[in-house]
């Protein structure tokens, strides 16, 4: 499925550095927007906007992220809002806005007021118009994160590159639905279903842009049950291949947390290892230097003792590294599980609270990107 | 001034990556270590040991942490102290110890019992005594950390390679002065003067094995108020050198936060543009990027507003970058000063609370290292 199998007309185009996306739909809407106290001028905008639950269109640019901008920044915001509104004809506030790239840079309006008419005109429900506006939207990422539910009647499509725990990339992610369901019921089950890309993001450490946008265009009455499945499940599609697509990022894992006294335990536990850099570049170099989980594990906060068990595993194989503090001596095995995308499974044999995260390793391509990145 | 100037013998050696060194002296002990929850043996029986306050002696081995060792490895520092006991003929309980290197290996202790006796023979007062001592507890280390005062009488050795803090690298320090004090005065002393170390490993995300020990041999009566300053300017030069030695580092940057609402602001927004990957890499590649720290300080969870000053800044000139959250377009002036070790100093206009961190940049050869440690 592409977003233009449902009742959307989309577009969107891509000049250098710059990209600008335009949609027209007409729906009940919820978002999910970044915690980073200082919030780029579009979240601000869009989050006012979409406060009455309905919305009529989308307008999204590319290259700078209208943050840290000031008034001025705010009335830009506004803008883009009026033009797509012009456009649409509809109100400005019933468009929803988002902006991803540089911050702290002027956003160059006029060049946004002509490329809108443009992106305007070629508006459309072919493949064609969908990957244009999936690809406007795009800032450093490989490609495209799109996934769908057939069952439900779900399109989403993301931007983001992995490593955003403390990267800050932000993570721009569309969801469309065929749906018939109320704003507030959307926003009860964004907040749940966002879970995994939470896990990705890790509490706090957003990005001044990331927003998560739900549209339900009412044209199907869907279960709430499999909707709400259905809506986990592209979530966590799209958490995975943003993972993927980490700035440098040879492989993705995951951690599964069992055994936590409590839920914090078992969340902090995850998080930290997913995020540790001597997680992530021993993981690059195919290490099982299961010692660094270990010690992360010990300054994570959680309550821990030395009984630890660690388990790397994909869907073929499963090795323990470490037995309830037991060490098995197995790493060459372990070392054959990590060259591709695998499981970390700890068990703090504390309690039964569970957890997970997500994480991408981290490499040389790292670097050089986030080295080079304005410059 | 070398260890070997005060009334301390000492020695060391290095076989490929393993190292043991010996010390011997008389005096008063003080030790601040890991607030990690999975704490290596050494640094529980090192913590038992010196807390009667006295020590005769010190054992380090480098290249195995002893850590995650369970109880056998508990059983293995102390005969580390035992061996060093013997040899220095004193009780095994006199003897403080560390180690330093991989995690949840068994350490071989026959290897230190052999190699300790031939130490042990080797231990005086030279200048290649100090040098084999101090060059016997590095691991990735590229240079040894040391700093001294004259007025004072203190030397201090360490080992650590910087951005220890998302790292985890084992910092150890020994500080030996001449000095004549109470155990519990140099306790006191030592924990407010390590506060730039601690500024360095930032809170919590600290090694199994991180050990500070501080030794007065009580050879002369130095004041109480430049003993502490002197020792607080010892302290905050080896956080430097270590930061310099920052696995892969080119460069060394210091953060300084003031105008915060409390305390705690202050040190969180310090703290995390010191460990931001985002910052780290943008100053690896003179990428004045300012868009980054404010991100950072927008996560850091400290109270701010958009408001916000940021200077970048070396001895001969400051650029004032973004300046009460007006936006000067000075990057180029910027770019020349990264070209260095820089300070970054923020004003949050927020309160007159102040604090700071240390950190270095991050390169490929940090991703280097550290894919490639154990293997």
């Amino acid at each position: 499925m592409e977003i233009t199998d449902l009742n959307i007309l989309c577009n969107g185009l891509k000049e250098g550095k710059l990209g600008l996306a335009l949609a027209r739909f007409n729906g009940t809407i919820a978002g999910v927007f970044t915690n980073n106290r200082i919030k780029a001028a579009p979240v601000i905008v869009c989050r006012e906007n979409i406060s009455s639950g309905f919305a009529k269109g989308l307008i999204v640019n590319s290259g700078n992220a209208n943050a840290y901008t000031g008034e001025k920044g705010i009335e830009r915001a506004r803008e883009m809002c009026r033009i797509a509104g012009k456009l649409l004809k509809c109100d400005a506030r019933e468009i929803a806005v988002a902006s991803t790239g540089v911050i702290g840079r002027e956003l160059d309006i006029e060049w946004i007021r002509k490329k809108a008419s443009e992106v305007f005109a070629g508006l459309g429900k072919t493949r064609e118009c969908a990957e244009r506006f999936s690809n406007a939207i795009k800032t450093t990422d490989k490609f495209v994160k799109k996934a769908y539910s057939n069952k439900a009647k779900i399109v989403a499509v993301a931007k983001g590159a992995g490593m955003i725990a403390p990267n800050l990339a932000t993570m721009l992610c569309f969801i469309f639905t065929s749906a018939k369901f109320e704003a507030t019921e959307l926003q009860d089950m964004l907040k749940n279903a966002i879970k995994p890309l939470n896990r990705l993001t890790v509490d706090g450490d957003t990005s001044t842009n990331d927003t998560v946008l739900l549209v339900a265009l009412g044209d199907e009455k869907i279960a709430k049950e499999i909707f709400e499945e259905e809506l986990r499940r592209v979530c966590y599609s799209i958490a995975r291949q943003i993972a993927s697509d980490g700035e440098g990022a040879t492989k993705v894992f995951e951690v599964i947390v069992k055994g936590a006294k409590n839920d914090r335990d078992a969340e902090v536990v995850a998080k930290s290892i997913a995020k540790s850099l001597l997680v992530k570049t021993a993981i690059f170099g195919s290490d099982p230097n299961w010692g660094r989980i270990i010690s992360t594990i010990g300054y994570s906060g959680a309550e821990v003792d030395d009984k630890i068990t660690v388990i790397f595993e994909n869907d073929e194989k499963s090795v323990k590294l470490v037995e309830n503090g037991f060490i098995t001596g197995k790493e060459e095995e372990a070392r054959e599980i990590m060259r591709r995308d695998f499981r970390i499974v700890i068990d703090l044999h504390k309690g039964d609270f569970e957890d997970f995260a997500i994480g991408c390793d981290l490499s040389y391509e790292y670097v050089r990107i986030n080295s080079e990145y304005t410059t």
